[in-house]
């Protein structure tokens, strides 16, 4: 009843301030918001699990670590540096005595740069920054007007392209989606390349095989420079454990090629809770932590002090189909605790994301998306993978959906700003300049603040009902399928040194002609 | 890359859990939740604003009762009671010596029981609880089968109907639509009425004209008795401040005759940022604070001790159209900072819900619902107006979008019980049992704890791609539809004494009959 006349009130504002033709004009420029090099936080990290929740957590994870172990499988070398650091290593199984693993991730840095060739896009990872990237491994794409479909190398440069476009994501990302066209042996030389080509935002590497890996370290030295590489992080690279409590020799192998590089891994146990892990919280958070904290101190035992994340991706399935879930409260909970337990060990953190289970950028990827990325950047996660274009369960990359994340993603700054309690902010010149019974849409303070007072949306639709309608009844979907085609059409390309990129296609050509033929 | 063998061996372990046929017979009959009385907390309440800035924003607030006023328009008895407390009254303007504003407030309770004709559906209002009400206000209905447009007395019992049926629902709330087909003068007859009898839940009163409030209470002691009306709280109804710093005679009239009724009220500053208040966050914060304890105090005055919810509704307007936005971060921001506020007046706080600019319950409805009802909870918020079925800026309640609200506050209670860190919770004896290598589907302790594992979702379709496309590729929306379709059509009333029931229909046809026709 009463509520409507504040509303109207509202309306009214809105014809005084221009009205429709003005705001259609606004939705038409509204650009992408500054480029940030990372989400700069001001406000408390939010923490829900008590001191001795957390202290609980800590002691499971070194029951598990001291009674169960880890296995590394296939790595005698992996194997040895754990016998000499201490721990009990039987077969392939390393038990570590209470401790011995919190101890050797200690060498690893709070917080790191990780250059980007175009220096303004270098992002800061750890400590009050978070930096989004997008999602990292659909098979399939999606767009309103193909449908579903496997990806291809020109989809893939395509993600590469948006993302460097949108200003709220601050890093390129790597298998933004798979290229299913090019054979897999041959795919992740193009894969790099497309990043350093198409974008000059920071990227991740290859990890389907330590050789691949050695190939990305490689090309990232033609890019920056061998020495540069050799003592500074260019890029950052996802290790994913074989939950529960393994590590295999492909990620084994590839984490040590970048670790004795000096470059990044993100060391992200992989769960959907019920199926890699207990079905409950605490143990979620025990087993994860167990299992983190033994593959960074791989990275340390390789080359002390190299940049190294501890990542964590989890969710659920559902007990009834075994179908993984998004969205749902529990793996908000455990990201809560697990941010809080990287802390304690004075390393960045990797969880969350815009994730997903609906097979459409539909209410429920939205709800489900936000109720993932909200709890990430109140609980202070530093490094985000799936930020944006997440679909499915992560098995299909949507271009839509990547416009839509991306703009959520924009308004983070401004959660994550904080208050602004300086006079400007305080207002108290409004109020007495307006007083009881007025508005403020004209006085002064108003228009001092015009430009800059409210973050705004690229693709929502906050238009009457009977503007939108005569707008074509546009859901955002509709929308955000125009900007992406829009951004498309207007890419220009990064410039590169000539040189440099004729190096790397020259070693992209030898590589390719070394690999057989035909593995796909 | 490696991401996607984790999910696999999440399917695997689905096709071993049941597969296909499993998930289906799941999805139809994922139930209701169990009814709770609100959801209680166990999780520390987020605050992301410090001390200081809290002090601050009370100082502010202060400096504009003292320096500025507040209006109370048409009220003399409202402008005779703040002189005897010792205001400064010249006119209708009254201005508060620093500190009586609070002093006035602190007479009411910082907790509530509100009372429903179920005993089991009374709730608590205040401290570690939480309780949902749906939409209120909006003058426009839409569903997907006809569309939109004006809601009617049949669409108001729609919507209590399925309140009723909605566990997560604790609430009955108010104007769930507003029935245009029922002349404006005889409405609140009939929608207190469809409260009373279509549901046992807690509900609003009328508050559009102090004699409807009157009617409220008196159709409130038919059902619950006079001695018992007289001393418990059976309605909570709804005052908006006419922001900035006025209060009309129609709110002043209702809040005074609940008020003297021991009657609830939500007193509710009303704000679009930019329009009714400065366009800064801080602003918004003592502006609202300053008028919230303005109208509590009346409350107060008229009875110390009533019981009375610091309530505040606050987005922005686009500064490009005037129209307003919701879910985006700055009335988030606002929300946690006067959540904050509230506490230290150490009354229960009303803010939030699951508020939208679109027009659609798409995406971007569901973005911005969530955006505002995950800060709502995070903050502790006690009482929820419009968690559910709120659609275009508050202008429509959409069939579908109660249901999928619905869904998401049925997860609040996962997020708000905080971690389970008893032996099961911590479940080592699962990673014990189950060691490297191996998955947790049949555990004992995953048997031991599979009904209750995870929160599921009853409109959220989990299924693989192909399960999905040959159930119909159907998107949440329509799911929605069949599901408030098959809660409709399965919807049984609650009983009611046969007497009572007679009695509440010859109150209202006598008072109809009293009122000239025609007014609408």
């Amino acid at each position: 009843m009463s509520e409507k006349r504040g509303r109207k009130r509202g309306e009214r504002g809105g014809r005084r301030a221009g009205g429709g033709r003005e705001s259609r004009r606004a939705a038409r420029t509204a650009g992408p918001v500054e480029q940030l090099r990372a989400i700069q936080r001001r406000i408390p990290k939010v923490e829900l699990l008590s001191a001795e929740g957390l202290e609980l957590i800590e002691h499971n994870a070194d029951t598990i670590l001291e009674e169960v172990g880890i296995e590394f499988h296939d790595d005698p070398e992996c194997l040895e540096m754990f016998r000499n650091a201490g721990a009990d290593v039987r077969d392939t199984r390393v038990r570590f005595p209470r401790g011995l693993a919190r101890r050797l991730c200690s060498t690893a840095p709070a917080q790191f740069t990780q250059y980007a060739r175009n220096p303004e896009h270098s992002v800061e990872i750890g400590g009050e920054h978070t930096v989004f990237a997008p999602v990292y491994g659909p098979p399939f794409v999606r767009d309103l007007d193909k449908g579903r479909r496997y990806g291809t190398i020109e989809d893939f440069r395509n993600f590469v392209k948006l993302t460097w476009l949108s200003p709220a994501l601050h890093h390129s990302g790597g298998t933004v989606c798979e290229p299913v066209d090019v054979p897999i042996n041959k795919r992740h030389l193009d894969m790099v390349y497309a990043h350093m080509r198409w974008s000059d935002k920071p990227f991740m590497g290859s990890v389907t095989h330590p050789e691949r890996a050695a190939d990305t370290v490689a090309m990232a030295k033609i890019l920056f420079g061998d020495a540069f590489v050799d003592k500074n992080c260019v890029c950052t690279s996802l290790i994913n454990a074989n939950s529960p409590m393994v590590y295999d020799a492909t990620m084994l192998g590839a984490l040590k090629t970048y670790a004795k590089a000096g470059q990044a891994t993100v060391v992200s146990p992989f769960i959907l809770a019920g199926a890699m892990a207990p079905v409950t919280v605490a143990g979620v958070m025990a087993q994860t932590l167990a299992e983190a904290m033994a593959g960074i101190a791989v990275t340390q035992l390789c080359r002390p002090g190299t940049p190294v994340i501890f990542g964590s991706f989890s969710s659920s399935i559902s007990m009834q189909s075994g179908a993984p879930t998004f969205g749902t409260p529990e793996p908000a909970l455990a990201l809560f605790g697990l941010a809080a337990l990287a802390r304690r060990l004075n390393l960045p953190f990797r969880n969350g994301g815009s994730l997903c289970a609906s097979k459409l950028p539909d209410a429920q990827a939205a709800y489900e998306s936000a109720n993932t990325l909200m709890p990430t950047v109140l609980a202070g996660v530093n490094f985000v993978l799936h930020a944006a274009g997440w679909l499915e369960g992560g098995l299909a990359s949507s271009y839509e959906k990547l416009i839509m994340d991306a703009d959520q993603l924009a308004m983070q700054q401004v959660i994550a700003g904080g208050y602004d309690l300086t006079e400007n902010g305080q207002a108290l010149s409004a109020v007495r300049e307006v007083g009881p019974g007025s508005h403020y849409l004209g006085c002064q303070h108003t228009q001092d603040n015009f430009e800059t007072a409210f973050w705004r949306s690229a693709v929502a639709d906050n238009n009457s009902f009977e503007q939108w309608q005569s707008d074509g009844s546009k859901d955002i979907v509709v929308r955000a399928n125009e900007r992406w085609k829009a951004m498309l059409a207007g890419y220009e390309a990064p410039p590169i040194d000539p040189a440099i990129d004729e190096a790397l296609n020259a070693f992209i050509a030898k590589k390719k002609e070394s690999l057989p033929d035909g593995i796909g």
